[in-house]
């Protein structure tokens, strides 16, 4: 089958590679419709990680080719949203709602699914099967939902964005945007987004967002105090994982506010003191995809919702490199590519 | 009136000083009945934070002398436990319980309480008055309710204690000790206290800790995960604010469990990565102590709770040298200054 590697840091290439086979009893093989390049897959792409010829991607949605004998919750010819962490769905830290760091996870960034088919490891607790085959318009949605826009949603939810609520968003990228979604489906009052990008801008407004702030760093914060009567909002979501970004996301939060936090960390450093006398509440990390995964395949089966708009470069699989480079040169939001 | 004072660092006096006099029609002056000395009285002690001739204490019970035309909840001649930080009461943040964050804050440290009377800022938000005057066996503990007390029973409370959690306490002194004891009365099933010095390991028993931990660091963390089926305490309550303590603390939390910090934090780093991946919920600071005042009162009066039991050495005020002495040699646990 072809698929994408990055053969070395900002080299993409297509190859052909082994077909998957299931291994384990819990696992599918998955026939992968549209896959997308992450932000995340940026850092090996700019060197920040070391890799080579790394099988790259962990968003993807598609048809079910093969179970093993232990799947129970999905069957072949279904069409399937997976997640991009694969959990087994039993253990303790599943049941109780954090299927991301589920005791026995599998990081689907190091199995790949920016290829024809994927191997999926616990499939019961990893993919879910849609109401029917979806209609071509909302493939992009269905795709979010695998990592973006649940991501986003677990940003707002850590966050306890809700209604009565003043939230703010840090970071305008694919997950910051549906951060801004989710925290306007949550109920929230006021959606402040924090963005100096026109496009993105207009798609957080189009999404829910009732304030855009262009000021970054202490001048961002000030701006968030300014609109919150002094105090700070009671909700950020942080969306892009730097030292800067943090520090802006807690210096926006009123004391006992809540921050979360869903941009992947790199060399970020918390001042205990500062977080000691911010007194806000903090939960991050990769999200617990799986446990807002009905409810979001059924908020955009019936379209309420169309988190696919970030979405504003389409390739095929053949051309992932130029995907890459797209979202590097940050010409595109988010890239999907069609298999 | 006589208090005491930090001349310079290690240089402890008890001085005469002016007596207070009412300034805000919101304030009180209290006669102090009973003071005491605190760990972080300690970090200005050591040099840690510069000092000269700073009027000293922030715990305090005694008994209401005067007020100031606006105050309306207390009365010359009451028994009253203050709260460490004084606080309006009226704000939002006070109003959403945090109100050690209050707009208005004083830091009782900045006023002294190590003395014959006080002043007391925003005394309705402040100051709550006991039934009656207390027997002289339960000053102690009315004393503990204003800081240490308080203050493990918030690191108890935002580290989610209570029934069916595990609860693991990082750190021996009063505040430690009564988180033990906060963890048990909001019903924790198992509480692992953290401790090497024996009689705090047998007061830690007392107070209702079900197993010891004698490890520190990575060698603690992997104990108590041992403890706790190979996943990590519920709830951490973190009560020493150094950057082994927090480690210790976060490392020793299940994903998706509580992390409850108030150790007072000096030269804390928090690895953004480490917190990212641990996905557990961190939430710390000077601790509300307003918003649990009437109920530890209430457990206290009752004699449900005895948490005066930290203190291990009773002196004159005249002799607060030596209790400070004692602190810093960890002679003592706790220290209460008779006035």
């Amino acid at each position: 089958m072809r698929g994408v590697v990055l053969h070395a840091p900002g080299d993409v290439r297509v190859r052909e590679l082994d077909d998957p086979k299931i291994i384990e009893p819990t696992d599918a093989i998955i026939r992968v419709t549209a896959a997308c390049v992450c932000g995340s897959d940026l850092w090996p792409y700019r060197g920040v990680e070391e890799v080579h010829d790394q099988p790259m991607g962990h968003e993807y949605v598609g048809v079910v080719e093969e179970i093993g004998s232990d799947v129970t919750t999905v069957k072949p010819g279904q069409f399937v949203v997976g997640t991009f962490v694969a959990a087994d769905g039993t253990c303790e830290i599943c049941r109780s709602g954090f299927p991301s760091s589920c005791v026995d996870r599998v990081f689907m960034s190091e199995v790949g699914t920016q290829s024809e088919r994927a191997r999926i490891p616990h499939a019961d607790g990893t993919l879910v099967a849609t109401p029917g085959m979806p209609d071509a318009d909302l493939i992009p949605s269905l795709l979010a939902a695998s990592d973006v826009l649940g991501t986003g949603w677990f940003g707002a939810v850590a966050a306890q964005a809700g209604p009565g609520k003043t939230v703010a968003v840090v970071g305008d990228g694919a997950v910051g945007l549906l951060a801004v979604l989710a925290a306007r489906q949550l109920g929230a009052e006021q959606v402040i987004a924090m963005s100096r990008h026109r496009t993105r801008q207009e798609l957080a407004v189009e999404f829910g967002a009732t304030a855009i702030v262009t000021e970054r760093g202490e001048e961002g914060v000030a701006k968030v105090k300014e609109l919150t009567g002094g105090l700070g909002a009671h909700s950020v979501v942080e969306a892009v994982g730097t030292q800067q970004s943090m520090r802006q996301a807690i210096g926006s939060t009123r004391p006992g506010g809540h921050v979360g936090f869903v941009g992947v960390s790199h060399d970020v450093a918390l001042s205990g003191e500062n977080l000691f006398f911010s007194q806000v509440h903090l939960l991050g990390g990769p999200a617990p995809v799986r446990r807002f995964l009905p409810e979001l395949i059924d908020l955009i089966w019936q379209r309420k919702i169309d988190p696919g708009r970030v979405f504003d470069l389409r390739l095929p699989l053949e051309e992932a490199a130029e995907g890459y480079k797209a979202m590097d040169e940050r010409r595109a939001t988010k890239v999907l590519l069609t298999i």
